[in-house]
């Protein structure tokens, strides 16, 4: 399929690609939802009488919202129909955008031009735990070898339920938090800011449909479900953590900030990039078994560049497919018991760290709590982040003919304010 | 202060409660505002041109919403100011309405006829854990009498995410899940209806105004981001959450249905029934102190009535005053790393058990984890429970000249539907 715009083999946005997102841009400053192309935007907008097939002639307007819920409310059909309306008009074969100057110039914008912003009103977050590796070097760490995963997690996919409005969009600083922590057991707990400041590096995907209270997501419907992927940067204040967590689980550790990238990659752009499942030993209930693929060979990458340096030093490559559960196997287990969930919904995958030290997806495990300190290219030491730290994430599909790119998850660590 | 409609001492509706709720009625299925006095709704969307005061003039619209949310996003000021114009137009001495025959006709529609919908969209809610006799009761079950409280439970108000999604209004029927629990220690898990269904007997608060992403609520200025409360029945499915639970805290079992009364009664109207804090021992962090009131005396009670049955048993009766973390030490600590609030969040009590087993707030402590089976009214027996049963929560403040109530937070658990 060839596309009337020119770029690179390597580029993050080619004409199969067509990742979903909502921007504004200079002069134009109401939100509206476009398709990453290349180094543009096409502005959904400008061209929505464009989608006259018969999933979407009647749907026209979901393209003129301002977040995608609408259209993540849509089925994958007219999903799928979207894309396939995107791709015509995008094509060298395709003279009805093409050759239209007018409609070109109000049509395209430069990404570098752009502002972007959260592609959909969140209404409920939700964040798995679903690295086998990182579940493991935790245990480790926080227990024993012998005693690393719980009884219950190779029999179902644990998670908790995040904080929606803490979620903010790829760029936006954050900040270091204060905090009660515990210096030593059996001492009384102290104030002030965190001094173990994290990364996590996460995908994370947006529902799409619904279902009714009380109605679960059956494993056999669960992909119909799934709109498409982000990255996402789970910042974690591991201090504060280790004393509030126990018995409900992470609180404000977590809610502090959560950074996700600005493109939704759909799983029509994913396709070609199926692999095999986790290898899952003992088999789960049976709620929760598929035999196709549900697993998606993605590099991921995590640079971290300090205050008013330019080095960046990359600290972790990891990949999408070393997940032990699969995101079909979330949705399924999140709704067995009724729970609703919305178009825009989002589900993180926890922290994705593989098997090697060097794509292990956090600093707690990089460093392995502060025991092994990083050293980076401009020489300085890390066993959490510093102040002034950029973390930076990449995540890419890399094909034969052309690559699936998400994008960057861009955040900075600014201080504590003073309180 | 004197209404000119009629109602007995012990309406849970009069003058000096007006709680604001969202309805429909029969031939106009649009929600809308109203508050509740006597047996009537008061219909803001009609009397919003009465809104003339300072605050308020230019806000008239806030009431013609389908939701409290953008009242909620105003400030105490302009909330006051609500209430004086809505007590004044429904006080005898002023004949605005009183004498208007047409838009009395039009402004109060009988509650009987109502359809009561959820007050606010709730962007996201929290539940804490805030009574010191319901943690203590869970940790002697579950750990014992020596380690019943973790050692964080008297430094923070300890609070997990909850999933929005989730809440429903009084009335709505709630699906007994289906999900795995383990029979044994050691052994496979099972997949299954739940067979030990609870309530949880707690209340909660809908959040107004905003804070940005990164800036802590201080604990001077939390109350002014309480907006009001209501009654919440935190259905919880005990076998799914034993096995879930570790280490990320409550997930599936929670998410099923949580139900709140459906009139939002304001922190103006609980004024008069403030009562002194819960004593803390330790002193908590600075952060965490005040020294003026922010606890309530209401009243709280919970019946349970069979399926089929005409009996209701009276099996609980405890006081919101039980709580150990006052409502502005939760926000204050929800906030202070920096976490985002906005209008109409909620955040729940936790369970509000008293000292005494008649107070307990939850079947899990009130049969002791089954141990001490309730004898119903009818001659059944209650561990957990049953298909068919319903639950009703009352909440009232009992004053000398009239009462503050909150109205009944009902459901009904239906079976569990089939795989």
């Amino acid at each position: 399929m060839k596309c009337f715009l020119k770029y690179s083999k390597f580029c993050d946005f080619p004409i199969e690609n067509l990742p979903y997102g909502v921007f504004t841009s200079p002069g134009k400053p109401i939100p509206r939802i476009g398709v990453a192309i290349a180094d543009y935007i096409l502005d959904l907008n400008e061209v929505s009488h464009l989608f006259n097939g018969p999933e979407l002639k009647n749907y026209q307007h979901v393209f003129k919202e301002q977040t995608l819920n609408r259209l993540m409310g849509l089925t994958p059909k007219a999903w799928k129909e979207a894309r396939e309306t995107i791709q015509s008009i995008l094509s060298a074969a395709n003279p009805i955008l093409k050759n239209d100057e007018t409609l070109c110039s109000k049509a395209f914008t430069s990404q570098s031009e752009a502002t972007m912003h959260l592609p959909a009103h969140i209404g409920d977050y939700t964040d798995f735990y679903s690295s086998i590796h990182h579940a493991t070097n935790v245990g480790i760490m926080f227990r024993s070898k012998e005693n690393a995963l719980m009884p219950n997690w190779k029999h179902l996919p644990v998670a908790y339920h995040g904080r929606a409005s803490s979620i903010v969009i790829s760029g936006t600083p954050i900040r270091r938090p204060n905090g009660q922590t515990l210096v030593a057991d059996g001492t009384d707990p102290v104030f002030g800011p965190s001094k173990l400041m994290d990364f996590e590096l996460e995908m994370a995907f947006f529902v799409g449909g619904a279902n009714k209270l009380g109605e679960p997501i059956k494993i056999e419907k669960a992909e119909d479900h799934i709109f498409g992927f982000v990255l996402m940067n789970d910042w974690s204040a591991r201090d504060i953590q280790k004393w509030e967590y126990v018995p409900l689980g992470p609180f404000l550790a977590k809610n502090l900030g959560t950074t996700i990238s600005p493109w939704v990659v759909t799983t029509f752009a994913l396709e070609p990039f199926k692999t095999d499942n986790f290898p899952q030993d003992p088999q789960p209930l049976p709620y929760l078994r598929h035999s196709d693929k549900c697993n998606y060979d993605i590099n991921l990458q995590v640079d971290i560049t300090p205050k008013d340096g330019n080095v960046s030093t990359t600290i972790c490559r990891s990949n999408f497919k070393y997940l032990y559960w699969t995101p079909k196997q979330q949705l399924a287990h999140h709704t067995i018991t009724g729970c609703k969930m919305n178009p825009g919904d989002l589900l993180g995958s926890g922290t994705i760290s593989g098997e090697t030290s060097d794509s292990f997806g956090s600093m707690l495990e990089l460093a392995w709590k502060g025991t092994k300190p990083l050293t980076l290219l401009d020489g300085s030491q890390r066993k959490f982040l510093q102040d002034g730290d950029t973390i930076t994430m990449k995540a890419v599909c890399e094909g034969d003919e052309y690559n699936i790119g998400f994008g960057t998850c861009v955040g900075t660590l600014l201080p504590s304010i003073k309180l």
